[in-house]
């Protein structure tokens, strides 16, 4: 199968950066095609302008929408960094996305890779949305680790339930460009782990995803 | 009062940036103290990095909770960009920020301000959560626009009700950090709006705004 996997964190030695590395060597070794986005490396510019166009549909006016369904029908005159991206998501069946949760949501360098990608004209069109999005028949899944304990993401903790605070991305992002979404990878409280602790979550995450293709898809939710 | 106006819009002529500067018209009109961070035009960099920190823990590692920590013991070492952008927080009673919903959530420019600006050390301290936030006593209001008409946006439309959308964003980031969170000012499909509809809405911005210190807070609910 084909695979793209996106990671946002800014520390190569980070424990983000060991479950990217390392789910990228456990699908090559399962004879897997891999695609990566390392987002900090490539230092990926997150800010949504008219510099994502090479194309220009109103010179006087910025409406981003007019610019992507313009750019889509110029031969995809999308800036070649924007291309080069949006050819992976439509050429992999499975995407997963490796980052820390920053004030409940993806960093700013993953929103803002989301923010350029998916645009419309090239994904959302013709009423193009959830079960009818351009991506349908296609897999995702975050794998996030958090700051706080696993207590304080439960829904008597202080945060609340995980999964809702998780909605808006495999929801609004995921779910409704046509991804099927799988359960969450979740590691809590990451910065206080041991080297041994580190191992075997690092171990717990490649089992996982050698039986990957099997796992059933989940439903975000409503709101 | 004092008020701090935050603009996430790449068009200086955008029904966002036009409610933008009526609400900064207003206030002042009405004797209140306004200041400003209009983040497209500044240039700011969303990307959180060690380009936050004048000072350094550790070379070696980047850990970001621990450089936060260590630069607010520093004085506050954090950069001037981010440090001018505390400073502003901690002034005002009032915050609003003016955004786009992209995605379900704020473009990456704003995104990238929430993660560089809320650090630990200097925001986050002593357990100071939710009802112990450190800005406790202040007040905030997302004005959000969106591209998907009100219907859609409701409980049973296709992208379900908005304030469990922006419930991350009001949750997550506002009243983590202490603020107390009023109505979400909400203005549907603005790209089709004719000149009318334009002024009419931004009428009613500011009527509202005349009031705003007299209005109830709300809850974000939990997950």
């Amino acid at each position: 199968m084909k695979i793209l996997i996106v990671l946002a964190h800014p520390e190569p030695k980070s424990f983000n950066a060991a479950l990217y590395q390392s789910a990228i060597k456990t699908f090559i070794e399962n004879g897997h095609e891999v695609r990566t986005t390392d987002l900090y490396t490539m230092k990926f510019n997150p800010v949504y302008d008219r510099s994502n166009f090479k194309s220009v549909k109103n010179p006087n006016f910025l409406k981003l929408q007019v610019e992507e369904i313009y750019a889509a029908e110029m031969n995809n005159s999308y800036t070649d960094e924007t291309r080069i991206e949006q050819e992976k998501v439509e050429w992999c069946d499975l995407m997963i996305w490796q980052f820390p949760l920053w004030r409940f949501a993806p960093p700013a360098i993953l929103k803002g890779w989301t923010d350029r990608i998916f645009t419309s004209g090239r994904f959302f069109k013709g009423g193009g949305y959830y079960e009818n999005g351009t991506l349908k028949g296609k897999k995702a899944l975050i794998s996030v680790t958090t700051g706080s304990p696993e207590e304080t993401y439960a829904s008597d903790g202080f945060h609340g339930d995980i999964l809702g605070i998780l909605r808006p991305i495999n929801r609004g992002i995921l779910e409704c460009v046509g991804f099927s979404v799988l359960e969450p990878e979740i590691n809590y409280s990451v910065a206080h782990l041991t080297e041994d602790e580190r191992k075997s979550l690092i171990g717990r995450w490649n089992s996982r995803l050698k039986n990957i293709f099997n796992e059933p898809i989940i439903s975000a939710g409503k709101y």
